[in-house]
């Protein structure tokens, strides 16, 4: 039995999922170059493997098809729209992923992110680096009306981080009109747009989907407040990066934090723009989160491999969602 | 009747210290230099002046005893370590202050910089701003002791919030052994010398007084475990800078963030250190606290000039404390 292990880093600070491979008497090999394999990559990489320890790399129809021996592809993470479920489901491959595991890390590193930009701490860091002092003025997070696209483990999250800081309002939208949220006199579900008209800081947490991408491009841009503040550490493509970028170059919203991006390692020109917050997505990267993740995605590789259960196949409705 | 204002930036944002200083015909003059005014330029500027609406400038003995008309020294803050309280008494000289308005801005402000040297976020961007790619590995808050050293108006707001992120362990010490928090499973009072030795971030809002005075130096440093986050937006000089710039610069701990200085605007060398978060002083400058706390010390302006009583006067435990 041997397992290609994608994602990285993997195991860099937890050695459980090597102990649980090893003692499995699971071979594995690590992704050596360090970083996201490309599709060609991972397509010349696949054929002797029985499983995928996957990250956000593209494993499409073809790669699937090319897969000769894959009998499980398990994802160190939640977001699905890297793997061709439909494909897969059709070659009698199984998909697990972590869609519990996350939650945390990336709900905090979403609050950290509006923090941050609310108060400019990254500019006042960078400017007294320089030996500039200034003393930027900044809004409290329990000032702004605070608009929650998506609200799934993530969303619900990040619902129960803002709420600790008495945040006035928090608009919520979701696809499911009838999912379940705790309302409140400051919880509100309403319309997407009036989310974009409304709040001061914006937050996305949908998975990506042929509904979700390029869900906030120009136009919903253009119904957002002038110092508007946009986050994403959803996945990138969900916003319309170049939209974006114009609508901060010509100062249309106030600044945008983004941790996920349509091309990853990120190269594009979001980076040429002091009001736009840059991180690697580095949502799930909590040393306890990533550890659970790589943990449950491992626990789950060897079961199935063994002959039994995994405990975490993804559900039918994320096949049904790729199918839309 | 003439108003120094001292403090900048001053009615930045939000008019109405002008123009209740207006409706009671006050003259005033807001300090021109646009940065803080040294011990000199105050010196000259004051003896003209019947009120001083004042910021973390040095206003020492001699500085009051030349003040040949002031009446009252109303400062914008909650900080009096820059005021003699003592020689005003003497000289007759009214004191307020705004002890309230600040803590939610810098309660926000402490989560912030946190949440940020938590999760590199700093550096992160500013790597994406140079084209590198790199997954920084995080801990969460939650998965945190912190340990709170100063559990006043600002300290209990650090609980508060802290307590949203359900943070696992919150160690609190008070110089008054006595005062009161709401303990809990979480929330502990415990000794100086044991948050130093167990807090993963320690976390300080005392005031600056003769005890507080490097309160923090090499020998308490030394305590700290070796990744461990030193937090302060108290004020410059409780934390001793230059152990803490040889103990970031030798690793002895994992980083600190600081908005505070002994002198401001800051000149020093912690901004050769990447590990150090720095920010310009800006805990207080939400633009609803900062708008309040210019508001009540002008408000309290007013009533002292026309012969009312001020509403916020420093209370005599402040002048006892500056006793010791």
């Amino acid at each position: 039995m041997k397992v290609l292990i994608s994602t990285v880093p993997f195991a860099d600070r937890d050695q459980t999922p090597l102990n649980i491979l090893g003692e499995a008497g699971v071979e594995y090999v690590i992704n050596p170059l360090g970083r996201k394999f490309s599709r060609d990559e991972l397509f010349n990489e696949i054929s002797s493997y029985d499983a995928l320890i996957a990250g956000t790399e593209v494993i499409d129809k073809e790669i699937i098809n090319h897969s000769t021996n894959l009998k499980l592809i398990a994802r160190v993470g939640i977001g699905l729209d890297n793997v061709d479920l439909i494909a897969a489901r059709n070659k009698g491959i199984q998909v697990c992923y972590t869609p519990d595991a996350p939650s945390p890390a990336v709900g905090e590193l979403t609050i950290a992110m509006m923090l941050t930009m609310l108060r400019q701490i990254h500019i006042s860091n960078d400017q007294m680096h320089e030996g500039v002092w200034h003393r930027f003025f900044g809004r409290r997070l329990s000032e702004c009306t605070v608009g929650i696209i998506g609200a799934g483990r993530i969303g619900k999250q990040v619902i129960k981080l803002l709420s600790g800081f008495n945040v006035n309002r928090i608009l919520v939208n979701d696809i499911d009109t009838e999912i379940v949220i705790e309302e409140s006199e400051k919880v509100e579900k309403i319309d997407k747009e009036e989310i974009y008209r409304e709040a001061d800081i914006i937050t996305v947490h949908v998975p990506l989907t042929m509904e979700t991408r390029c869900m906030i491009s120009e136009k919903e841009i253009g119904m957002m407040k002038r110092d508007a503040i946009l986050v994403n550490t959803a996945r990138g493509g969900i916003v319309d990066e170049t939209a974006l970028f114009n609508a901060l170059q010509n100062k249309k919203i106030g600044g945008a934090a983004v941790d996920v991006f349509e091309q990853e390692p990120y190269q594009g020109n979001l980076n040429e723009l002091k009001n736009c917050l840059l991180t690697a997505h580095m949502g799930s990267m909590s040393i306890d989160c990533r550890a659970r993740m790589e943990r449950e995605a491992t626990e789950d590789t060897v079961l199935y491999l063994l002959g039994k259960k995994p405990k975490r196949p993804v559900p039918n409705y994320e096949y049904e969602n790729q199918k839309k």
